[in-house]
C-alpha cells in the first residue's frame, strides 16, 4: 500500500489529541491527504460498538466480551476507512490500534495471547508504519484526565490496572523498537512534537515522501 | 458442570422454535429448570449487539466483523447466563450456538477456520451434550421463513450462500455424530419431536437424569 499509517498509544492524559494536531500539520504541510481517526470509533458500524463498550451502565461486560467487542469494531475501521484511504497513497493518523487492545485487554485484565490471535484475525495482518507511545507515569495521567472532565467506564478503573496497562505499554515498545517510538510525554508539549517531527522525518526519507 | 446445554441449528423455516417448545416441555415434566435462551442474544449486553446484527441498514458491515460480533455476543451470553444456569444443574436450551457461526460465517462466507478459533475463546471452550440439527433443504426453507414474515439481513442472503450454509452443518454432523444428532425437518412436526424425544431419553440415561 502507497500510504502511511501512523498510530499513537497512551494511557488518559498522555496528551495524545495536540500530538495528533501537530502529526497532522507535519503531512498537509507536506501536501498530503491526511485521515484522522480514533479507536474504537472511525465507521458508522464501529462507532455503534464504541457506544456499547464506553457505556457506564454496562458493568456486567466481561473481559472476554470487551475485548471481542474491540476486534469487532477494529475489523470493521481496518477493512471500511484504513486499508481504503492507504490504498489512495493518504495518511491515516489513528489514536489508538491493535497495542491498545494488547496493554488494556492481555495485560491490564490479563487475558493472554488470546488477544494478539483475534486481533491478527481483525487486522488482516495490517501493522502501523511508526507508533508513538507517549509515556506518562499512570498517577500522573490520570489526575491530567480528571482535570479534563468526566471519566467514562474504562476511565474509572482502579490505578492498578492502569500499572498493568503501563507494563504492557512497556513490553510492546521494548519488543518493536523499530515500529513504536517511546515519547516522553512528561516533556513540554514542543519538546514532544520535536521529538515525534524527527522520527517522521526519518520516515519519510526511508520511504522516499 | 451439573445442568444439561441443549442447542438447535438449522436454516431458517427448520422449524426450530417450535421444537423448542417441545424439548422445554420434556425437562420441566421430569421437574427440571429449564432456561430458553437464543443466539445472537440472551443477555443484555448481546441483544444490544443483536441490534447491530440484525439492522438490515447495515449493509456495508465486513464479513469478519460480522463474525467478531457474534463472537463478542456469545462471549457475553456464555459467561453471563449459560454457565451460571448449568452451574445450577438447569438445562439450557438455545437456539443456535457455535455450530451457527461455523456455518454461515467459516462455510456461507467463507472465512474458513479463524471463525472456530475466535469462538474458542469465545466460549471458553464451553461445548453442548447435544445438538439438534434440523435438516431442511434450503430452498424449500426459504419459502417457509417467507411465508412467517418479513426476513432480516442474513435471511435475504442469496440462495447458494445458503446452500454453502447448508454444506457446512453437514460436515458439523459428520465431524461429531456423538454430539450432533440430524433431524429430518421435512418430516411431521409430531415425528421430528418423536425423534427428538428419543435421543433426550438416552441423554438422560446416560446422565443418570
Amino acid at each position: 500500500m502507497k500510504g502511511l499509517f501512523i498510530t499513537l498509544e497512551g494511557g488518559d492524559g498522555a496528551g495524545k489529541s495536540t500530538q495528533i494536531r501537530n502529526i497532522e500539520r507535519f503531512f498537509t504541510e507536506k501536501g498530503l491527504v491526511v485521515v484522522h481517526t480514533r479507536e474504537p470509533g472511525g465507521t458508522q458500524i464501529s462507532e455503534k460498538l464504541r457506544d456499547i463498550l464506553l457505556d457506564s451502565h454496562n458493568t456486567e461486560m466481561t473481559a472476554v466480551t470487551e475485548m471481542m467487542i474491540y476486534a469487532a469494531s477494529r475489523a470493521q475501521h481496518v477493512r471500511e476507512l484504513i486499508i481504503p484511504a492507504l490504498e489512495r497513497g493518504e495518511v491515516v493518523i489513528c489514536d489508538r490500534f491493535v497495542d491498545s487492545s494488547v496493554a488494556y485487554q492481555a495485560y491490564g485484565r490479563g487475558l493472554g495471547d488470546m488477544v494478539a490471535e483475534v486481533n491478527r484475525h481483525a487486522t488482516g495482518g495490517l501493522r502501523p508504519d511508526i507508533t508513538f507511545w507517549l509515556d506518562i507515569d499512570p498517577a500522573a495521567g490520570r489526575a491530567r484526565a480528571a482535570k479534563a472532565g468526566e471519566l467514562d467506564r474504562l476511565e474509572l478503573e482502579k490505578l492498578d490496572f492502569h500499572y498493568r496497562v503501563y507494563e504492557g505499554y512497556k513490553k510492546i515498545a521494548e519488543a518493536e523498537p523499530d515500529r513504536v517510538k517511546r515519547i516522553n510525554a512528561a516533556d513540554t508539549v514542543e519538546e514532544i512534537c520535536s521529538s515525534i517531527y524527527a522520527c517522521l522525518e526519518e520516515l519519510c526519507a526511508e520511504k522516499g515522501i
